[in-house]
């Protein structure tokens, strides 16, 4: 099979929406303009085998990490998903059932959220398989949520359960696309992050951009039962709290709201969406340090991150 | 150095444009919405180590490569690039300074066509470099040009001289947008795509899409000095036609128009781009065939465009 046959064979019966005007097939790919009152987002990621995934993990599952992390960041600006370009950068000997397996999992990932997949490229990568996903999206102007907007006394808000998530969890999230929505339609969220690098990193990238600090509780992180699990399971391993301040790929919302309206939150979120938790972990402070509080008292939560090249 | 302190460092200082609202630093890109009457255009395309350029290139000409890629495709539309995003999948251990290098090429690229560089992701890919770039642009409706709107008895043009692009014109190529908008400003293109496969391979897309055939005069198709040079230095290589033909890479245009604009075409182009080539090198025919007229007659030419996986 070359290239243009298996370009032709993976990009018929993509999922599309009505503002495509050509899809695969042209130069470029030719959409309409997205509706006025509305600015643009775009953004990119990859995955690389490897890293991001193993040989062993289901396609559909790479598939749907590739096309969902990028969800998850038009999520974070409480944005809307339009359109997605794939690029496959495949070994020259790869296997054909693999790779539309990892088009079934962005497929059925995009056409859940009206996502038009309207192209895919494929590039040789003699050693393993790369994906690298773009996408445009829209968000109404004035709804749009940056990381920069935190301010002092605002409490400070996660999604989900952290922590554990090579578990299991990062091949398939569900990117917070619905819960943004609902979000910025019923509350002022200063600032929002998706968590990709692990709380105490992001934390402190969301703090960096709006110039404040914060004081979390370290009695109030929800730590996931996974990062639970392999706690017990290795003595030697992380501690649970550890974990879901750092091992990355949560795909969890990190924002603030102002703190007067913290508990109307906690109340209107368990009747809307009484699966998912939402934890008020702490509060963003006018200092720009990061404190944990725990039952010995407050201490300097380190700039550790899960640092890495991916 | 770390992801994040190499980010920075790539992302200070990169090409811009006033419908930025938010680059770099945030989960996505935040841009202003096109002007009413224009559709986007939308694009991904990757580049190599070992594949499309060597570890001798000199970086600047990589990065330069990488996104003049995605510009010619924006070419082909007779459309205007707004926004890139760049993702760079690098080794481990990795040389600043070619990264740098990358970056600088990138950049000088982008500025000269106002083009804003919002984004730039790092990842590991560990046996090679990777450049994937996306790129955001815009074509007022009715000017857009696809592959599919070519006519029998249109005049077949393309800019350029062709093949031998590997001598060297493949790192160094300019994106021929300037040409495509004075094109659709003059003239109406009927069809159009940018020669990435080869004339063979190319044409044969643009025929398909538009479901015609086409004549060429061997004697016209215009061939590059490399082209002649390599053949002459090695007889076992390709034939200069064949090198023109099949070689790939030459980033020049190819459109038709009716043939009562032929002649005007030609006349004013000279005077416009007159160190730019433009040739008639055949017209499009109804029937579904390709046929390449020698001094021995015409003969099918063969679908043998360089096929592969980049």
């Amino acid at each position: 099979m070359n290239e243009f046959e298996l370009i032709a064979r993976l990009t018929s019966g993509l999922a599309t929406n009505p503002s495509v005007i050509v899809a695969a097939g042209d130069d470029c790919a030719v959409l309409r303009n997205v509706d006025p009152g509305n600015l643009l987002l775009f953004k990119t990621d990859a995955i690389v085998e490897g890293v991001h995934f193993t040989k062993e993990a289901e396609p559909e599952q790479v598939g749907h990490k590739a096309l969902a992390r990028c969800l998850s960041d038009i999520a974070a600006m409480a944005g809307t998903p339009l359109h997605a370009l794939v690029t496959l950068a495949l070994p020259r000997q790869f296997d054909v059932a693999f790779v539309e397996g990892i088009y079934a999992g962005l497929n059925r990932l995009a056409a859940r959220y009206a996502v038009a997949l309207v192209g895919g490229e494929t590039v040789t990568n003699p050693e393993r398989i790369l994906i690298s996903i773009a996408v445009l999206g829209q968000v109404a102007e004035g709804k749009c949520v940056l990381r920069s907007g935190a301010k002092p006394e605002d409490a400070l808000f996660v999604t989900g359960k952290l922590g554990g998530s090579l578990a299991g969890r990062h091949l398939d999230f569900e990117p917070r696309l619905t819960e943004a929505h609902w979000l910025v339609e019923h509350f002022t969220v200063h600032a929002m992050i998706d968590l990709s690098d692990g709380l105490a990193g992001d934390l402190r990238h969301l703090l960096n951009a709006s110039h404040v600090g914060a004081e979390l509780l370290a009695s109030a992180i929800p730590i996931s039962r996974g990062a639970r699990l392999m706690a017990k399971a290795d003595p030697s391993a992380k501690t649970p709290l550890l974990a879901a301040l750092t091992d990355g790929e949560d795909y969890e919302l990190l924002f603030t709201v102002r703190s007067a309206d913290a508990v109307r939150l906690l109340d209107s979120w368990k009747q809307k969406f009484f699966a998912t938790p939402l934890t008020c972990i702490g509060k963003i402070t006018a200092a720009p340090t990061v404190l944990l509080r725990t039952k010995d008292g407050p201490r300097p939560l380190p700039a550790h991150g899960y640092v890495h090249f991916a």
